[in-house]
């Protein structure tokens, strides 16, 4: 053995692993931002909480930043710093946190540092969705351990959940609200009747949304963040492109408006359902009755209901975004591998694993209800040419209110929401190709899914 | 190394554990009541799903029961039914599931398990409870590890949260709904309008209460798990009788009615929060705001909400009492064991720890809200009687309401709701000596809090 890389463990003779050595855990934190200031923040300021935790000291050995020269919100680590990724190659590095968003350096500094022989923690789900199934092979190989808790929901423990918890269950469904940054901007919104544009702003200072907000609100986010639950549960790989993803660009406040009037919120809401043998997959801002505990979920909050065949249905709620949250996700990690947890878990992740995956329902197969909202010529024969449409797709109306013209909006097209009862994405997909080209229509014509 | 007990790892050159063993882990089964049944079902139905994510098999040796001859909702382990405790001692015994109940037979069963070197898996909060601090000073002599994750509010994986998934925080308060069992009662008592009788009934043919469901409904139960809690995120061992315990058996229907008026209901709630560097604790029927995730858990659900200084406040829910919930729990603790996550884990719990536990809050200084429910005789001065003795000891009214006398009661006496300002338990208490004296006031007086 290396007497550099190595943790001594005694196994006593009744098979419970003690811990014998003093040594500290060494960890390169690469990327000082929103995130790693704050893992900087509590491995510094708690240290001695984190050590009778984590049964020995986490120490930080460099801190890896592109511009030293920038203002840092945290102290104590100015002699850390360094520019140079060699740093993470360094003999006293057990541990390399990546903490620098984006896939391409990030990808680097994960390869290079499994490649050195370090453990990896990340809280990049960019970077496990889309070069994950490389990256896991690499660990494995190297018999190293990727930790990514902090990569999904922040705060709540919803990795531990899926793999460890909730270990005795086949899960049956995952629904979650994924993504803190369109949550906040819902809520901001709908509850505080903040402008689109504002509350993207508002988004920003706060920590949640990314400088380019574009991947939170068009949904790419919180379907990454599916993609690798549902590999966890299913052992399903699934390409952003192979299920419906919508975000909430698409919608307008009147439709926040509308929904509450039916006894619904709309939340991006990311679903993988276990239909016999296959997966119903979908992103997208959904209905959700208010009484329902998901329909209560504000500001930047995110909720994961998972049900189990033998647990039922639990919730899980906390902060999916923002600095402490989520450094104190990668800290757990951290302290799992100090511990020596993390080691024994990995090799048994059924992620990327060879076991046969689950296929995915053809998104035209996923059959639910329908919230349709045109804006309609206001003249006679427009209903009647939108009914006729949807009839001829076998699509069954629940109910319809057609609203008065808003003061602003053009008075020759009006509001109108149709709810459909259930019916197959395959017939809506048909029928919307229909109302395209529909000449009582107006161009915005948005359709989101209900959930019972 | 004895060849019968030991499970082999092999340490790669960079400590990932590979278990090299496909010996399976045995385990001795005490128990095959309500949960005894589930865990079988599990470990024998589901035999291929528990391997593939222990990373080897689980294998039942015995299951133990006193009466053999009783009928069984399981089967598969007729061969397997001994009546002797000797049973788990055998060699070939790895793990014994304590899933007996009660606290005298059931610590028996875990010391002579833990004196014969087995690992012990238990769902029984009230050993935990009582002899929790023997029985673990005992396994950490023998090397031993004692898993009790169904012990505390079912299904919900609420243990581990608080010792590994959270351990980047000091946790500053937890707060739950912990007791099923009151939780199903009220729910039946006031959405269905069940008597509280025969929600009792419901409740234990649905596997929820114990059959003597005294602990449930006077709050013992409850104050239990909230201890168990307690010591785990405080390192505080608190006696029962050093915090306000009260039961849902001091409730009426009506109050549950006059706090939805108010806008709120009322849910038995467990509190421990942390003020500085004492422990606010309490387990009592609590109004808490229809606003607030903790007011909408209904049936046998748990909830607890989770504070801590990174993560900010996290919710765990799911259900909280029953067969497969349980099970759930159990089994998750057998495949911790299995993979040997627990061994790792357990010698680092602060559970039962040296370290100096923070002091327990003098009931008396807790400060809070309260909700004041009289029987109030029907004649002037009444109201005048009241108010002046809550007066004498600075308890100041927010609000009061005075109800009609209903159709049963007695016409000389009407219900009295008083809401009151901030005050501290110890004016609280010393005006109930008065009021107990009050000859204008009914016998049974009911004081709650409430929660902010």
């Amino acid at each position: 053995m290396k007497s550099g890389s190595v943790v001594e463990f005694r196994f006593s003779e009744t098979n419970v692993a003690v811990m014998v050595s003093e040594r500290p855990m060494r960890v390169a934190i690469v990327g000082l931002g929103t995130v790693g200031s704050g893992v900087v923040k509590i491995l510094v300021e708690q240290a001695e909480r984190i050590r009778r935790r984590a049964g020995r000291e986490i120490e930080i050995t460099s801190v890896i930043v592109r511009d030293p020269t920038k203002a840092r919100s945290v102290s104590h680590v100015d002699d850390l710093i360094d520019t140079s990724l060699e740093a993470i190659k360094a003999d006293d590095v057990d541990v390399v946190c990546e903490l620098i968003g984006g896939t391409t350096t990030a990808g680097d500094v994960v390869r290079q540092a499994l490649l050195a022989g370090k453990h990896v923690v990340t809280a990049n789900k960019a970077l496990i969705c889309e070069q994950g199934e490389e990256l896991f092979q690499l660990a494995r190989e190297k018999n190293k351990v990727i930790c990514f808790e902090a990569a999904v929901a922040g705060g709540i423990p919803i990795i531990e959940a899926v793999t460890q918890s909730l270990a005795a269950n086949q899960i049956t469904s995952i629904e979650g609200i994924l993504n803190g940054t369109s949550n906040y901007i819902l809520t901001e919104m709908f509850d505080r009747n903040v402008s689109y544009d504002d509350a993207v702003v508002k988004a920003q200072k706060k920590g949640y949304a990314e400088a380019d907000p574009a991947m939170d609100v068009d949904g790419t986010d919180a379907a990454q963040k599916l993609t690798i639950l549902v590999q966890l549960a299913f052992g399903t790989k699934a390409d952003l492109k192979s299920f419906p993803r919508q975000g909430i660009d698409s919608l307008d406040l009147a439709d926040l408006r509308y929904a509450d009037q039916l006894g619904f919120r709309i939340k991006l809401l990311a679903v993988a359902k276990l239909h016999g043998q296959s997966l119903e997959l979908h992103t997208q801002p959904t209905l959700i009755r208010k009484q329902q505990p998901m329909a209560d979920v504000y500001d930047a909050y995110n909720m994961i209901e998972i049900e189990g065949d033998a647990v039922g249905r639990t919730w899980f709620s906390g902060m999916g975004a923002g600095q402490m949250p989520t450094a104190s996700a990668v800290v757990s990690d951290l302290i799992d591998l100090a511990v020596g947890r993390a080691q024994q878990t990995f090799p048994l992740l059924d992620l990327w694993s060879e076991r046969e995956p689950l296929p995915i329902l053809p998104a035209e197969q996923i059959e639910r209800r329908y919230y349709l909202r045109f804006h309609a010529m206001d003249k006679p024969g427009t209903m009647a040419a939108i009914t006729a449409i949807l009839g001829r797709h076998q699509v069954s109306i629940a109910s319809c209110i057609q609203y008065e013209a808003e003061g602003k909006s053009n008075s020759s097209f009006v509001p109108l929401v149709i709810m459909t009862h259930h019916c197959q994405e395959g017939q809506m997909r048909a029928a919307d190709l229909e109302l395209a080209e529909c000449k009582a229509i107006g161009k915005n014509y948005l359709r989101l899914p209900i959930r019972e």
